[in-house]
Formats: structure tokens, C-alpha cells, sequence
């Protein structure tokens, strides 16, 4: 049997009716090729910072880091260890890169009509020159291909990072990190590329009195050299190290919390639940530790009005859902579950503080897309928020034209952030801007289509949103 | 005044843009005749045990017993009683079924524009053969056509189940059921047809400790043959009763909760509880009552990993809403009335415990479309994870539109669990499998329009949603 | 540069696609010019109880008045005050109307694809004959344009009721409004026009035990010449002011509440709060105010049954949520940010005791869009409840298809309350309506090409939706 070809329309994420898709090309066209802005990324700095640094074999690039396709195998019965997820227990994965390409290929079928198949064949065909589908039979001859591609000079990570046309790529880093990647490739590497931290405190604000706490406020002492014995050295600790983020090139922080939850402790309270904390376990893990993290979320808030740096809130997501696979095989395999949040309400103190002011940018990211409408394009009307793309599920055809649909006409197009990828799928990174960008293209064209807008203002729009809003919002 | 005519368009539900109706059509068109799967009804099956059994006249058919039917006429100040609805303490209703038929048709035009009013026009010309417009002056006309139909043999319930081409029906049968139509279509009807039990143990599992509840105890210790007299009996005769459904061709249970909350009871606490409830009201009805609910959702997963029962779940509707209603004409009159669900949290401990297990199929349904992107299709990354097809209100040309759009990108389409019509109107059941298939064949044809999927995997994926989604999960 | 021309293009709003675009043309040409009914509106009625009364100048008209327009120039960082809009502190503001409007031109393009756009652009051209588009270089010259229409007999109020068509227009009063203006109208002023009060409690209902209800009482009693000591009298008043109102014209009341709780107090424990209120605050805000306007909403059903008065309920608004903008500009200043709301739970002791009253009429709004079609459309079984508009920030182009959507299969066309443009803004009342009336056909027009519906029910539905729905639900 011959293999299917495998083929992108150029019209591709364009509405069919010919009038909207002349539109969407027309706006499209122009955009296409603009640098890609990444103020937000998973990727991993140490493929910058060395010039002969590699993505290996195509399953260890594209198949077992990547939670959004594993999760997906996953749900129909195939082990994680059939596709290399290491095991916290150090126990028996499968290590042939090649039976874990044929097991995904032979599933290939699952991906059909999801963002990771789209993503998957955009990689395929435009990143590595792949003209067959990907199937059980085609398995082998597409890993051949992909394999002497990536062994090949022009598929190292910077040569990627030049060929994708990246302007900036900012990556996560926790609060403790040395970010000695990030210097080498700063100080040493003579290499042009832009590659910048961004401040996560997540470890030492969340979760406060827990064992894993303590260790990460260990790890800040260190790092920032601050000897952490009350609320006041973990403050200073804390302001110690966003200045050296800044220094390393930071123009942002990331915030990942349960609930959007803000409040201003009491300080004698806040002292004495932060020097119990560093003992021992907090008595009330429900209510002090909530409360603690909806202080600190103040605090940074506080710290951006002072240092400038870009706030960025990704609330709502249950984190390791499933604890039968995260003791297994650790964090991060595509079990975070969105829960319903409430932004009205529980971002109220820190905007009554914060969110007049102009030295502060707070960019909100939801996975309850209820609230697109209803909360977050309200409240744009604040001059410090922005609002993020759609994150995660959402960032997919049908859900960044839903996003469009229900916050630009009451948050306009000049309070949106822009486009983020945020993906530790390098490989993903051109095919996820192209969505967005066919995708905004697409949802003008149709205003323009309609008589909502005309083809000067859609014009302005589709540039601002394809490049210019992210270096605004992130101050890049 | 000519009556107007009635015509059912054979491009109906597919996109007016003239390429993606053309694939429409074509993804449509191979699957449009394959037999039905109804695995989740509320078909009566003393229609199926007597091979002389009737339908009865057509309001008896198609107006008294429909609550989608009767609930809107009530909107606009019909009393039930007009439409043959009995009452509660047996008080006088309209007994002229052509009396309720003209009231019926001076209102149908309320109908416009509902997928009642769809499925109401697709029986009355696919059908029934009805080939002008319902109103007020055609009313007597039409009843005669579709009364004469019902005395012929040809529409009868085992003709028109031949006729629509069902391969297997399943209907819902309380817990302490004796089966007896089911035990009469097997054994001794010599009748090919196959008709199914559902295991349904709202009665016994719910409102724990009221008098309807000790009732239903009662029933299900007479049913069993084991006398309840504490919670270990109370299990085992569960088992008893879901081992006789699965003898009776049973292959799923079905649960009705106003959350899903699932929690595990201490076994002290369980006994004491349950003995309690046995003897008088128990004390704390909201709190109590509850976790007595949500326990037994994991205890019924726990008795589904051990006998193969595929588990569906029905959470978040409010039940008889309007008492008033409820009082005079008992439960079922179209006041259910839907409520905020909170899947992620709610079912944690399930999950937990048997969401990694292959053992079980737990199909969820919702009634609060925000769940189906924010928390359904993400746990559909729990191997024992389907999503149920749109319940209800969302059982609809829109409804069906909203869920594949928004489950599809995460969930895939073989997470999905196909169609069920989830009807007591027999005469619509092809209206309804008719309706999913159009709207499946549009939400594909869109896809491949815009490039986002290529028409071998749009035609797979439509005869997976057609057909054999519900065959497999329900496993039958 | 050549200024761009302003055109509004004919077909607006509809689909693209060749053969619903005729359809949707076909629907709304024989009702594009209804008279428009007006039911809900914030018009100021001094606009029409003089003869001479006039807009004022282009930016008091146009810009500072309408906060739609200054939320967005606001969240830009344009201080309010360069908006004109007065400071409660008496504190300077721009009082020129010329460099108002030119920031107003300076900034327009924020307003692409919004509705505020859509209409601002409606209103110069069709209203005022602008064939420019705005922009900083375009400002002057249209301000003159508008300022000299503004200034002759044409452009009064009385005379632009006349020329947008206007049947009736209901304006939102207080309930302790003398209703002078509307006295005059109807008394003195021999002008054809129909204008009519709204009864609006929420003073005297909401957050008792404050100094502001306190105030409002004493306001309340002199108003109705009660003297308010307790509860009944306060009862009393409430009557005697919604008689007074009937009599000045008005046919509903309205009701804004954070949540649409409602419940009974115990009579005795009413009262105490009551006169407990009267003296000093209430101890327990939280509860006990809650209690009394949920308490309070009861109250009004039952007058509404007993006078006819129809009750528009408008919750889940949390008003005034940036203290900053209100202390120094005031109350309504475009921050009042939505919240979810339980429509099911919340209202189920009001429908319990009203729902199935032929005497009620209660018009539901939300700004919570999931409640559409989760709550709203199955509460319109009671034959009391009609659904209002899309409200605020959802009566637009996307806003409306969305409502119509995800309402519509459920409640049916005829449960629907017709049209509200619930404005200030006066000059945009006909482009509201004619949104609405366009976003009808459409939507009407797609479900005629799908074969949902025939033409024959669209145009009965169109004639409904486009002006019967109003005056039949408000009974004007």
C-alpha cells in the first residue's frame, strides 16, 4: 500500500467562504514571516548554550518530553514507560528510540484533528521535509529521515533558532536557579541569539510549611546569599534575586496558582506563620498556606511596581491530578486539570493597590474560558492588565478563534498580550505562531467580511497582535 | 388557506458554503444507513415483550409522555392537564386525544427553531409520511394519517424497530426491577430484536434515611432475596441485582447525582450511618446524605472494575425544580433544571482509585457546557475516561455543534463515546442518530476545509462517531 | 493624507456566504424600520419634558457621558479627567469639548472591532452624516460637522425621538424620583411622545443598615408621605411609590442585585433587623443585608402579581470594583465587572411561590454567558420567566450570536423579551436596534439555510424578535 501524502494547505485555518479566506490571505500574507517574539517558553536553556548542543534522536525530540502527546497515548491503555517516560523509581523503560517512534506511529491515528496532530504534521513537513504521513508502515522511513536531519549541522538548536527567525525566547527558571545557562550563553558564547530567564517563584510561595518548601527556601538563601530567618530576609531574598534575573535579561515574572486569590496578611500574622512555617509544618495547610500564597501574589505585584518586571498569572490548573502517574513518573505528564476560577473577586485587592498604576503590567492567562467574557476582557479596563493567549488546551485552532470571539470586542485588540507558544516542543514553536497568525487573520477577515471593521483598521490589528503586542506587553 | 408543505432538506445541518457541504455530504453519506446503537434510552420495554403491543393514538405516542413537548406548551400558560398529563391524586385531565392533538398543533409553532420541532418534522415526514405543515387547520388531517399508520402492523414497535434499523436498545431499569418485559423478550418471544437492561440504583444510593428511601431498601432486599439489615448486606445485594442485569443482557449502570462528589467513608462511620438511615431520618440530611452519595459512586466504580459494568454518570441537574409541577403531576415534566458541576474536584477520589484501571469505562455527561473544554476533555486523559455525547438540552443542530468543538482538540475523537438518544419518543430516535450524523459529517467537513484534518482520517473518525464509539464503550 | 471614507456597508452583520447573506437580506428588509420599542433604557427624561432641550456640545454629548467609550480610553492610561468626566472632589478636569474630542480621535482606533465602535461609527454616519472616518487628523473637522447638526431644530432630542422611529422609551428612575419630568411630559408639555418611568428600588433594598439606605429610606418616606418605622410601613411605602409610578406610565420595575438569591425571612425576625437597620448599621453585613434583599425580591414578585408590574432582574454585577475610579469620579464609571451567578438555586423560593403565576412577568438578564444555556433556557418552562437581551457588554455583533445560539433551541423564539439597547447613550439607540434586528436575520437566516426552520416561521420569528416580543413582555 502506498503511503499517503502528506501535505499543508497553504489556505490552511482560512474560513472556506471565498470572500472571507481573499480577506484572511490578504491580512495574513504580510505577517507571516514576521520574527517570532517568545516571551513565554519551556524550553531548555543548555540548547543555547553550547554551539554543539543537539536535540538527539526524533523520539527523544519530539515524543517522550512532550506531555501533550504522551498524555493522549496514554489515555488509551499504553504505558508511559512504552514511550520512555523515565520512572522516579529509576525502574525498566523502554530505550529503543525506534520501537518508541513505531508505538507512536502505529497510534498516530488518536492525533487526528487535535492541535498536537497539527502541530506533529507542521513539524513534519515544514521543519524537517517530511511528504508522508506518518503511520505504522511510514514509522520507520520518516525516523530515518528526521534522524539524518537532526545529526545535520543545520538542525542543531541554533541554527533552528536562526532558520525559525526567533527575535527573543524567554524561558522559565525557578527562583534559585543560577541561571548558568542563560550566563554562558550571555557571557561567553559570542552567539547572537536572545535568550532570556523568567523569575518563577512558585516553590517558595506556594505550599508554604511543607517539607519541599523549606528545602526550596534553602535553595534561595544560597543562591540569593541572604540568610532566610524571617519574612523580611525572605522578602530581601526574594528582591535580591529578581535583580539578578533583570540582570540576566528578565523582563518577566510567572505566577501558577490554584485559584487568582489575592490578600494582604496582617504582618505580625504573616511573621508568625512564616517563622512556624520554617520549623515545622503549618497547622492549617487549607487556610494559612491559601492565604500566604494570596499575600505573596501582593508582594510580587508590589515588587513589579518597583522593578519593572511583567507579571504574568497562570491560575486554575489542579497540578498532578493524577498521583498514581506523578509518583511514577514524576511532575508534568499531562494530568492538570483545569478548575473554574474567579478573577473578579479574588483579584480585587491587589488591583484596588496595584491596578491603576502604570508601572505595573499584569498578564492574566485562564484555562476556564467561561470567564474570557465575563471577567477577564472586563477587566481590562484596568490600566495594568493585559490578557495572555489562549494557554494550553485552549491554544489550538478552535480555541484561539473562541478566545477572539468573546474578548476583543469588549477588551478591543490593544489590550491583548499577543502570542505566547509556551512549549517545551522546540520543533512546535514556527507551526504554533502560524496557528495564531491564520487564526487572527481569519477572525479580522471575518469583521472585515461583515462590515465590523475595515481592511486599514484589520491591517493594524493583525501586525499588532502577530508581533508587535508581545514585545510591548513583555517590554522586549 | 393551502396548507404549506413539508419537506425535509437532504442538505439539512451541513454548512451552507458550498465546498464544505460537498465534503459533508460525502463523510455523511457512507454512515447515514449503518444500524443504530441506542445504548442509553428510556424506552419502555413492555413495547418490545407482545408482539401485539401498540403505540396507542398519536397524542398518546408523541404529545402526553414527551416532556421536552409538554414543558413548552406549559411556558405559555398550557395547563398540563389540556395535554393529558395525569395528575398525582388522579384529579380530571383532558381524556380526547383529539382535543390534545388540536391544542398541540394551535401551539406548534412554538416549536420552530428547537430540535423538537426538528425531530417532531423528521418523524412526521420520514416516519409517518405527513407531507404538510402541523398547524391548527391541518391538525385533524394529520392526526387521521398518523392514527391510521399506528393501527397498521407495519408500526408497530418491533416493525418500526426493523424499520429504523436498531441493532441494540438499552432501556433504564431501577435497581429492584424484576426485569420481567426484558425476561420475557429473551426467553420466550422468539423475537430477533435486542433489547437491553440498564442498571440504575438512584433510588437506593440517594437520599439516604427518607421514607422513600427505606422503601426502595425494601424493594431491593424483596428483589434480591437478601435481607438488608446493614451495609454488608446492602452491597452484596447490589451485586446480586447488577449480576442478574448482566445475566439480562445489562452492560452499563447509569448514576444520577446533583454533583459529582465522590469521597470514601470511614467503614465505622458507613455502618453507622446506614443503620441509622434504616431505622429513622437520618439527622444531618445535607451533609450526610451526600457522602453517603458520594461514597457509593465509588463503591459502584469498585463492583464495575469487578463485573465489566460500563459506568455512566449523569450529574448536575436539579430535579422536579418546579414542586408545584412535581406535586400535581409527579417527577419527569420537564423541570429539571441544570446546576454549576465540578468534575475535577469532585471526582478526585474516584479517580484516584480506578482511573488508571482498564477494568473500567466511566462515561461522563454534563449539562454545563463550560465543563466540556475546562475539565471533560482533559480527563479524558484517564485511561477509564469517555465522554458521553450531548445530554438534553445540548442533544441538539447547536448543542452538538458546541460540544465537538470544544471537547474534540483535547479529547480526540476516540475518547468520545459516540451517540446516545437518551429518548422515551421512539418515533424520534432516527431524527436524533440523523442529527449527530449531520453534525458530526459538518464539524469533519470543516476540518478538512480548513486543512486541519485530510479526508482518510475525517472518514475514520466519522465512522467511529456513527457507529463504533458506542459499540465499544458500551461494549456491546 | 486623504481622510478614509466612512461607509457603513449594507449587508453588515450577515453571513458571508452568498446564500444565507440573501436569506438574512430577505428577513430583515420588512422590519428594519419597526418602530423601535425602547423598555429598558437610561435616557435622562429631562432630554424631553422642554421643548428647547439640546445634546450639548459634541464631546458633552458623545464622550464624556458614556463610559463604554471612557473604560477604554481609561485602561489606555487617559486619565479620566482628560475625558472631561467630573471629579467628585470638585478637582479640575478638561473642560474644553475641542481637546476632549481630540484625544477622543487621537485614540479611536482602540475602538476597532468593539461594539462601541460599531455604533460610534453608526451614529456618525447615519445619524449625523459623517462620511470620514475618525482620527486625530479627522477630529476637528467632524467635530464641527456634528456641532453644527447639534445646534439646529433637527437634531433636538424630541425631534430625533421622531426620526429614529421611537414608539416608546422607558427610562430607570429611583424609587423616591418625584418623577417631575415625567410629570411634565405628560401633563404640560402636548408632545406625542411616549415616555415612561421604571421602577428601580435598589436603595432602599439592598445593603440595609448602611448610612446611604438610611438616607434613602428617609427619602423613600417623604416621597411616598409614609412614615417608614418598620417593616410594614416600609412595605406600604414600596406600594404606594410603584402606584404613583404606574400612574406616571411605568409598566416594570428592575432590580440589580450582586446575586440573585432569594429567600423568606421569618416575619419576627425581619422585623427586628428592620428596625434595627433604621437605627444603626446592621451587625453581620454579610448575612444578614443578603437575607433582606433576597427577602426583598420576594416581596416585589408578589407586588409585581398583585399590580402588574413586570420585574426585570439584572444580577451578578459587582459594582464599582476599582474604589480609586469611583471615590474620585463616582459610581458607573465602567468597572462594574461580572461574577458568576446560580440562576437554579437562587431563584428556586421565588419560582416556587411565582413561577407559575400567569399574574408575573420576570425578565431574567445575566452577564454570566454559561448561565444561557445551562440555567436560563430550561427556567423558561415557568410560565413567569422570559429571558431579557444580552446585557451590557454582551449586546453586540458576537454577543448576540452567541445568546441566540445557546438560548433559542431551548426556550424556543417566543420565550425570548425582544430587544433592550439599556443605554445613555442616545444617538446609538438606533444602531443598537438595528444590530440586534440584523444579528435576528442572521442567525434566523442560518437556520433556513440548514433546514432547521422554513422562511415562512423565520419571518414569523423576525417580526417577533425585531418588535412584538418587547411590547408583549412589557405589556406596552
Amino acid at each position: 500500500m502506498a503511503a499517503k501524502r502528506l501535505e499543508m494547505n497553504p489556505d490552511r485555518l482560512f474560513d472556506p467562504d471565498p470572500a472571507v479566506r481573499g480577506l484572511a490571505r490578504e491580512l495574513y500574507e504580510p505577517n507571516k514571516d514576521r520574527p517570532l517574539v517568545c516571551p513565554h517558553t519551556h524550553v531548555d536553556p543548555n540548547l543555547f548554550s553550547e554551539p554543539n548542543a543537539s536535540f538527539g534522536n526524533p523520539s527523544e525530540m519530539i515524543v517522550t518530553p512532550d506531555h501533550y502527546l504522551t498524555r493522549m497515548l496514554y489515555s488509551h491503555g499504553i504505558p508511559l514507560e512504552d514511550l520512555g517516560v523515565p520512572r522516579t523509581d529509576c525502574g525498566k523503560v523502554e530505550r529503543d528510540p525506534r520501537k518508541i517512534w513505531q508505538t507512536f506511529a502505529d497510534n498516530y491515528q488518536l492525533f487526528a484533528g487535535t492541535p498536537t496532530g497539527y502541530w506533529l504534521n507542521h513539524a513534519f513537513s515544514e521543519v524537517f521535509g517530511v511528504d508522508v504521513k506518518l503511520d505504522g508502515e511510514t514509522a520507520t522511513e520518516i525516523y530515518d529521515h528526521i534522524e539524518g536531519k537532526l545529526k545535520s549541522p543545520e538542525f542543531s538548536p541554533r541554527a533552528l533558532y536562526d532558520r525559525f527567525g526567533i527575535e527573543v525566547l524567554c524561558t522559565t527558571d525557578p527562583a534559585a536557579s543560577d541561571l548558568g545557562s542563560h550566563d554562558a550563553i550571555r557571557k561567553y558564547s559570542g552567539w547572537h541569539g536572545n535568550i532570556r530567564p523568567t523569575f518563577r517563584p512558585d516553590k517558595v510561595v506556594n505550599n508554604v510549611g511543607t517539607p519541599e518548601w523549606r528545602t526550596s527556601i534553602m535553595e534561595l538563601g544560597r543562591a540569593s546569599g541572604i540568610e532566610i530567618a524571617d519574612y523580611g530576609s525572605f522578602v530581601r531574598a526574594l528582591e535580591q534575586r529578581r535583580q539578578y534575573f533583570r540582570q540576566m535579561g528578565a523582563t518577566a515574572t510567572d505566577h501558577a496558582v490554584l485559584t487568582p486569590c489575592t490578600d494582604e496578611m496582617h504582618p505580625g500574622y504573616l511573621e508568625s506563620i512564616f517563622k512556624k512555617a520554617l520549623g515545622v509544618r503549618v497547622d492549617d495547610v487549607s487556610n494559612d498556606t491559601r492565604r500566604f500564597s494570596a499575600h505573596m501574589l501582593m508582594e510580587m505585584a508590589r515588587m513589579s511596581c518597583d522593578d519593572g518586571l511583567v507579571m504574568q498569572l497562570h491560575p486554575g490548573s489542579y497540578r498532578n491530578h493524577n498521583p498514581a502517574v506523578s509518583e511514577r513518573h514524576g511532575p508534568d505528564r499531562g494530568f492538570d486539570i483545569p478548575v473554574q476560577v474567579d478573577f473578579t473577586q479574588g483579584l480585587k485587592p491587589l488591583l484596588d493597590k496595584y491596578g491603576n498604576s502604570k508601572a505595573l503590567t499584569l498578564v492574566l492567562f485562564t484555562l476556564d474560558e467561561d470567564t474570557y467574557s465575563r471577567e477577564l476582557a472586563p477587566l481590562t479596563a484596568y490600566p495594568a492588565v493585559k490578557l495572555g493567549p489562549p494557554w494550553w488546551f485552549h491554544d489550538s485552532p478552535n480555541g484561539i478563534a473562541r478566545y477572539l470571539e468573546r474578548v476583543a470586542e469588549t477588551a478591543g485588540f490593544y489590550n491583548l498580550a499577543g502570542f505566547n507558544d509556551d512549549t517545551r516542543a522546540f520543533p512546535s514553536i514556527p507551526g504554533r505562531h502560524d496557528v495564531w497568525r491564520r487564526c487572527c487573520a481569519n477572525y479580522l477577515a471575518q469583521r472585515v467580511a461583515t462590515g465590523v471593521m475595515d481592511m486599514e483598521d484589520a491591517g493594524k490589528a493583525m501586525e499588532y497582535l502577530s508581533y508587535g503586542a508581545a514585545k510591548e506587553t513583555y517590554r522586549l
